[in-house]
């Protein structure tokens, strides 16, 4: 019931915090990522926020100068304004250079990203290391643009600053750690990423209120996608592949429509189980191996790195219509698929600070029934789900599978495995050692 | 043809038994268990009854009580009969506290058990870790039951005695074992598990009968299911662990519907191949994981326990209609339902016999032509199934690849496969390592 | 471009070389196979001709009687002739002993072997190890065969020689040798298998001009079908099992219907997983176990010999209706399924050539945008195939996935895999180790 109790309040507030995040326009540098990241700091004090300067080498990649906007729009002679920032940060190419032009619709044209499939969206688009400028229309606002001159007017810079990105301890009695990564470095998207960000933040504070003392680290990431996850990895990848036992990376965790494990690379990692089992008996449950990925699993289990990370979603990145388009703002943001997606980890946390490895502590079958675990009468019929599932969760406590393991072998939903296995330890029929 | 012959009278005597053993009452402690296992030892006198004293500790489990019971019936005031135990053993709650008592209709209704779904037959009942008095009746005897005045009477002892089970073990040449494990504690119930005891004893007759000096030691243990396996293994686990090849469960193997494998804790032993194989080319066979195990391969493939054993049944516990009723009667059992659980285990015996590292003696295809074992003519459509089957077996001669697996591979009837290694010996293309 | 020149030009030189082979009366010993060794000498000037004499004890067999053969009919009374070797030489028995009598039609009656099925074809029909005289003609033409006396007429020879066989080495600067096996031992069946004979023929010719200095040493040989596989393993034995990494027979790769690949025995050597690479995006693609062999991959694979050897076939053997019969002539052969069967080989030679373990030089993702690798502009549609595909081979270049592997794993067809890896070496991305 305490749990409950928390994981409610959880849920709450990921929706309340989403809301305020929504408006800020971020990009893979600058002002927007620092304020999300001070947001941030704000729920959880114990988030450090990193900076890596600009032409930093960080493994194969060099960090871009630091970009920031203050305004942007299209004018017509006329007086009429187009794609203006202060309507929908959309509408600025995110990474824009600056540009202060008067130029006829026809030269205008090649600056203009409409999606001609999808009329009445916006598409979200970078340019991030090719300098461009550029303004993103629905394909109808871009029809709705008369001939004649324009004003085309971005007010943002580029220049050598830094990159950051926040990094959140929770420090368990054990090194070994597990990882939560999530990107915050798209502008005002809601599933994409914000749902990444309030769900991680909010999972780091689920841990320190139910583990005051855990057994594992805990590791949340919030960085710019591929830039800010290779910055963060060359600074630290001896420790973590030393270290990191499972590693997630939340995307687009917001929507309540299905649930999305994109694959390590390999497919067999701790990771990838864990996150099998805690889907066990969920709805729309899809497996997506790593050809279909997208996000920083990318730079997690390329070669060399080799962590044992996986990618976690509800609906998975370019599966849904509103996609990297506007229609990606709070409507879509639901707080059961929030809460889908906070609990689906939970109950891997769960698993973890219970302990991977045990063993039952009786030889044969236990007597149940004098434990009150098991029906004393049998009739043809009396074998019920439950006492099935007992049963068969004992069968696999042999000290090799843990309860990922047993949650996939058996059927049951992990958070099913881990509350039984408490109960079995309060009879006394988890071995100790 | 002697192995033809033999299987026969082998089939004709199980029968036999089964109809004499079918009235006795057994439950899990008491005379019906001791006379099953006389008569058992009449059929082969290697077999020893042990006794293990009630109150002792077997693992996690405690002897119970012995039971023990003359008669049982309800007597309505009109002087009108139910529920008679003396026209059918499954009347009776089995281990049913005595009584002796008069109440009303709706005072005895919390003692009556009925299958409401199936309302024409009894349901077999039993309570005996919890001390309870009742009958067991089917729904439509319960309807014809009047209002008013019954007796209820169960002239049945519980007392400290003792718990038996029957072994026979035929030694072999190597200490390598091989056990068959069935039950003995249902009432009259004739394929649950009349059935297995009388195929468990015959396939010890066939083993002696065809191997006077046997390469395997058998075991053959007849249990009280659950206490008993659980007395059973505290006794030997040690020696069991050592020594146990493969072990087969025989439950239910007297209808001829259909064959069914529950695999063993992890499906990958050497008994879970050995069944496969035995299984191969026979119609209607279903393989259940350990998930859906109902019997003693509980015990035997406990966490720690491991060992390598399956269970076997024609159509499995809990899948038939009759399943724990009084339909479940010798109509039911069908001489070719027995002989076909047999010969599925004599085909295992033979390959066990005949050995299971075998090695082709020549490099490359061995000439089959010239010793008459190939077609001399090739033309199109020359190579018929058998010669295909024999070379098909020949590739996989290779020493790593037994019996089983070769007839798994291949698709042959592992009896078939047998048959063929010994014509291949005979032809001198076994090598003798 | 030079290399599509060249199998242009190779795929011109197999018809070519197809039709001038198809004529010959070949069997497993005599003149019709040294005269075709002789014409393969002429295409590749290493090829060397190996002889074994009759009577020679090879594995567990025994080089037979050399066969030659002048002349074969049936002539009626009449002066009606029927079965003329010198119209088609499937005419006669393969290795059927010399007759020249009188007899009536009864009495020639077992000695006509037709396809009662397909009855206007003629069947190829062998007997080499058990002595018979016999002609084959389709059933029409049987029937077309008036009553009265014949003459059976067959100017055959069946004397102590030899059983030769071609072998062509190009010798590479690695001891690790990649085998082609093909056989030239049928008379005039175009696809089964002068189809084999000249694709070999024809890759010989593409390593030699497109790799003048290569890596592995391939070793191409052209044997008696059986007997000569068994002939050339007894002698080569030893050194084959140290030396060769991988293995194809060839045999019927010369129609365009489809892609067969006959599995090895345990079918997961490293020629199965080439083979499976090189058939990835091509249509009709289909893989037989072991068990459904029929060439020589039965003595590459056989237990002890266990060389890591597939087969190969466009429409398998056994599985065309033309097989084994006088349909399968120059009609059944296209210079679209030789250059098929070709460029798969040719993809797998490149793919070793190329190197088997390669590494990506950087750690995380390669930053392919300023290597002009990636769009630099990311759009909702931006992840084209083509760098999808590029993705995709990157992220298994991790040093332990070889181009098979990774041509599986991404589904890209082995040319396109290996053709990426050239563009990923010329960027430097591919790591020197």
């Amino acid at each position: 019931v305490a749990t409950s109790a928390l994981l409610n309040k959880l849920s709450d507030a990921m929706l309340s915090n989403i809301k305020n995040l929504f408006p800020i326009c971020r990009s893979i540098t600058g002002e927007g990522v620092r304020d999300t990241l001070r947001y941030l700091q704000d729920l959880n004090r114990e988030l450090v926020i990193h900076d890596v300067s600009s032409g930093t080498q960080v493994f194969d990649w060099t960090i871009p100068e630091e970009w920031n906007i203050e305004n942007a729009f299209i004018e017509h002679e006329s007086g009429a304004k187009f794609a203006e920032f202060s309507i929908n940060n959309l509408h600025v190419l995110n990474y824009s250079s600056p540009i202060d032009t008067f130029l006829d619709r026809a030269e205008l044209e090649p600056h203009i990203y409409t999606l001609p499939d999808q009329p009445d969206r916006i598409p979200y688009v970078t340019s991030y290391y090719s300098k461009r400028w550029g303004f993103c229309l629905s394909q109808n606002q871009k029809n709705a643009m008369p001939a004649g001159r324009y004003r085309a007017f971005i007010d943002s810079t580029l220049k050598p600053g830094e990159l950051n990105y926040g990094e959140l301890i929770i420090p368990g009695k054990s090194k070994a750690k597990i990882l939560i990564s999530t990107y915050c470095c798209h502008p005002s998207l809601a599933n994409d990423n914000l749902s990444g960000v309030v769900v991680a933040s909010a999972l780091a504070s689920y841990i320190k209120e139910k583990y005051p003392d855990p057994t594992y680290t805990y590791c949340f990431v919030f960085v710019p996608e591929t830039i800010g996850a290779i910055a963060y990895l060359s600074k630290n990848i001896d420790h973590l592949k030393k270290h990191i036992s499972a590693g997630f990376v939340l995307s687009c965790v917001g929507d309540d429509r299905s649930y999305s494990h994109v694959q390590s690379r390999l497919g067999n990692c701790l990771a990838d189980k864990a996150l099998t089992a805690a889907l066990v008996g969920r709805e729309n449950v899809k497996a997506y191996s790593f050809l279909e990925r997208g996000s920083d699993e990318r730079q997690y289990c390329a070669p060399g790195v080799d962590l044992p990370v996986c990618g976690f979603c509800r609906s998975k990145y370019t599966e849904y219509p509103e996609y990297h388009t506007d229609a990606d703002n709070l409507d879509l943001i639901s707080r059961d698929g929030l809460k889908g997606a906070l609990t689906a980890l939970t109950s891997i946390v769960d698993a973890f600070e219970f302990g991977l490895k045990n063993r039952i502590s009786v030889l044969g079958e236990p007597q149940l029934g004098r434990r009150n675990l098991y029906p004393t009468l049998s009739n043809k019929n009396s074998l019920l789900t439950d006492v099935r599932m007992r049963t068969n969760i004992i069968a696999y406590l042999d000290g090799k599978h843990d309860p990922f393991d047993i949650s996939i072998i058996t059927g049951t939903p992990l958070g099913s495995v881990v509350q039984e296995l408490v109960t079995l330890r309060e009879h006394g029929l988890i071995a100790a050692d």
